[in-house]
């Protein structure tokens, strides 16, 4: 198998972790490049202890130049904030690198729709129609093709995947879906601050970003996408003291009351039965966010009220890894040719 | 003040470990009695170590009996299951004490929906209409009066409270009111079992209990008391990785599309501005579940969506101390004709 | 009672709080003065929404200026960094106030020391004479007569009333006393940082500051103190992912090998029979940082190696309450003559 | 490569968990009978929810019979309590399996010893002299030629590996060595218990077992293999509120004063220098349990004092990869020549 180079630009974040871990074991790709200015001249293992004696570990820690890193790599993936990706990718891909970009500012066809929610100016809109939402399971044969994939966000892979089956099939009303979503610290970054210091988020719970959080437009794109039309959610995201995992509870109104529960469980899986990453549940079963750990799979599980006639749908992802650096890392495999889950095969959850 | 005395019967779960913190710096209640079959002939200080030197752990735990308990004590909390309490309550009220039941069996009015949800038979309806449903803000008078208190559910009292001036004053609609609840693990109380065991549920986050559990219609019941009218929830209940603590998130629909988020938290204001343990919080803050720990105050922060006019109300209590065993006590002050917080004066949460 | 107005410097960190809380139950002190340069112009309860309708919430916040704080108050409590209280507490003595500091500035009694452990000068050498180590079980007079307290750091207490009884009654040798202390993370302080975020100290356990600790002198002074002469010892911290508590497991050899496990537990009962804070366990009992929790208590547990000859001494106290601001609350009540458990009378641990 | 059939009797436990994990990924190993009593006749995926859709999870669990489970496999790990294995290793290798056992109960090259900590009689003692204690850095070449494989104890792996350099280059004294460990939930197994509830581990830190370990023995047996004479240690294990991890820091003293602590990190490295596991850390850095977590890297940190003249080491592991279940795989690997990580090639820490 050729070797593919790759870059890591911002590694001090938790996805720049996770793709490291991840990296160490892929037959492929070799990490050369792993940008941060803040670090430059460190090697990556004196700046990750845990990766020490792991492939990557030797990497030198570099000031990020397009140019150069472009040269030196096959793929790049981006783990730096919003608004810092648009202005990296376009230099990236001009001097030949495909780009992985996890920040938000691909994801978003309509850029007027991203500066209402992210209150910047996109700068870089002659680039965003290259950009693929990559979501493997949904747009393999685009990001196949592409040079640009927007890695989705950590909550909308837990509600896409979660909700995708229903709308597909037509089984649920697409108004009145309202979604509670659940995510462990390590949504919030790595970046010293107050609130997410361990006294704060231990021992507690709480929900932010009410009526306002930036994931809702990138949900309601894809679900529309999906359904075929516009669609308007509810979305509440809340932070649980545990570092990894994220589990969304979707409200929804089912399109026919007759049908029962495990016509629709079946339905859930005969959409899912070519995507290993997807684990429906059995009737009776819910998920857990720990059955996830450190992988890339979705656990769905389903409930139907007798009384309201609800469906409700709860998913669970691990939002490091299926969230955040596994998924980019499947996207690039898609991008290379080589199976989607090379480096992660039998990528069993840590519980 | 006359000594009010007060007796326990069941130690061995985190409600009873909850009450006997609060009693050891009540004024005029002392703890007298304390019943275990397990635990018995130990001091209650060497059953709960946290207790040792502080008034309560020199009690000697004894085996239960009715008359003997009774004659001891002016009120008796019964820390016991769903389905014991039904048969302690009848003979301690007959020989004279006061009761304060923390289990399920007195809430429900209707003794044929109580068997519904709890699948056995409820051996005393006869004294039923006896038993106040003991929520202070709403029925200080009603509890001031009886004999039987049926002490509110930890998950009512939090969705209650949190709804009471919405549907007091009629903001909302009653049709799609949704209640995604979570809650720290001593709500799953202190029995060895695997499941609540700390590799369980650390770092881990699930939902449970779904379009099933029993707090339904207790919910139901206290909230069509409210709005005069029946009322069908959706209440899911979830539990967080933290001991103590619950937050309740609450979707509903207003009723009157025109008014603003000011004026819908001014009208929570003015319901609870003699209720000081409710706090109505400014807008742009939202409760968290440690500001509220060891105390009685339930926390109340509201958003309102601009884009689908839903009100969302966020709730949170302490499980333990507002979600049973302070509010048990504050139930005790009432019927003693004592302030509703002696004991709990300044309670301030330990955050 | 006569009202003692009360000054609080430093209000964002954990031991402010505390503090903060503490006071609100006060039967004689009222917090009238709180200052922070970076939250003046706020409520102290906008600041710590916890605090919201507790006595002393409505304290505006301001900036500290010595003179103006020192009218107004008759106690200060200072709960800023090491090199800052120095510079505040002549000042504020100088003005008439008396003062608790929460800081190290003037905890060791040779200035020389504290320069070489702390690497800055000690800018208040005058004062310093003045100056008592207020461990209240030790100095009770001595505290009630100064105008000055350097307020014990939360390892020393731990480990110094763990050690008292043995050092006191000549029960153990005085070389090779090795110290293995855990803290919970609110001992690293409220700031701004990466290593005490949640994802970092979650899930995690590890030692820092080995054979450089800065208490370490603090407890050589203290030791030498009981023991009438100069004692080394081993000290070493890790962090526990916990929010409070200190459990520290001290190694020492035992002076008498015939001594058996019950004398030497009737010694430690006896030293401290008149010391209720002071709880020394039953035989095959040991402590747990829980039963401490918001509490004045130390729990003492002791072992015997019949193999070794060791003693082993395990006490735990909780480090924000007695480690820190309940500690100089009890030393302020001493300060003016009040019980010294005033407003902490049966503060009962949240277990 | 030709395929090695493996069992895995005593399922419910955590290490029962662990090895289903890792042997999910391994080349020649597969799975094929998995024992339970309690849990016969389910699906291992039904059991483990985290398994699901990953090799091994079809598997059917079954009840022990020592001869079909010889017959269906090359190898069988024994992860049931102590005094158990020892009842089922004899036929196991009667019947022609190699047998991997988790329990203590082959550790101890005394029986007398043995029975002497764990309190009861072994009834095995014919096949105890062809045990060999698995630790592969040690004992590469007799696990390689044996039948029978006494898997190391979690806290002793962590200390003979923190220990073996020091010992086998005369760096320390002998007497003298206090190990105080602190351990995860998990070591504590997965039986229903109060004590490890999360309500009593969360927010807690406390020691157990004091003077009175049954790590001790094995510990010792270990030491005094390397030094070439009995040692006596002291050992504390204590209860960290996370779930996987142990760190041990330990107390020696050094035999040559004039050695520096570069010398002596230089003997470590080269010591260690063919042991890719084995991690020894740059000077001023400590291990971190995370930076191992779910590997079979144990992490050396070194500290001396210049004022004590003692050598702390601090060493740290995942208890259940490298203190169970990994190590228990390295073993099985080397029993079947194949290289010692197979499976577990670059197995990166989930930091």
């Amino acid at each position: 198998m050729k070797e593919i180079k790759v870059g890591l630009v911002g590694i001090s974040g938790y996805a720049g972790m996770e793709l490291a871990r991840l990296l160490a074991r892929h037959p492929a790709m070799r990490l050369v490049c792993a940008c941060s200015r803040a670090e430059a001249g460190k090697k990556l293992g004196d700046f990750y202890p845990f990766l020490r004696s792991v492939p990557g570990s030797d990497v030198e820690i570099s000031v990020f130049d397009a140019e150069t890193c472009a040269k030196a790599c096959d793929v790049v993936f981006l783990g730096v904030p919003a608004g810092t990706a648009m202005k990296m990718a376009p230099d990236l891909l001009a001097h030949g690198a495909k780009v992985v970009d996890l920040s938000a500012d691909f994801r978003i066809h309509d850029a007027s729709i991203y500066e209402d929610w992210y209150k910047f100016t996109h700068c870089c809109r002659e680039i965003l129609p290259r950009a693929v939402y990559g979501l493997p399971e949904l747009y393999a044969a685009e990001i196949a093709r592409t040079s640009l994939v927007a890695n989705p966000g950590c909550y909308p892979t837990s509600i896409i995947l979660g909700l995708y089956a229903a709308l597909k099939n037509n089984l649920i009303r697409t108004e009145n879906i309202i979604i509670d979503s659940k995510s462990g610290a390590s949504g919030a970054g790595r970046k010293a601050a107050v609130p997410t210091l361990f006294c704060e988020v231990s021992d507690n719970f709480k929900a932010y970003g009410l009526v306002s959080h930036r994931h809702t437009p990138e949900i309601e794109q894809e679900l529309a996408a999906i359904a075929g039309y516009p669609i308007r959610i509810q979305f509440t995201p809340h932070l649980v003291p545990m570092s990894r995992g994220i589990l969304s509870t979707i409200y929804t109104e089912i399109t026919h009351p007759q049908k029962t529960l495990e016509e629709i469980q079946a339905i859930f899986c005969k959409t899912w039965s070519r995507s290993p990453w997807i684990r429906v549940l059995p009737i009776g079963e819910l998920p857990q966010t720990k059955n996830t750990r450190g992988s890339m799979f979705c656990d769905i599980g389903l409930a139907l009220d007798p009384r309201t006639r609800r469906l409700i749908i709860v998913s669970a992802i691990d939002n490091l890894c299926r969230g955040a650096s596994g998924q980019a890392l499947a996207n690039a495999n898609l991008m290379f040719g080589l199976p989607v889950d090379a480096g992660m095969e039998n990528l069993c959850p840590l519980a």
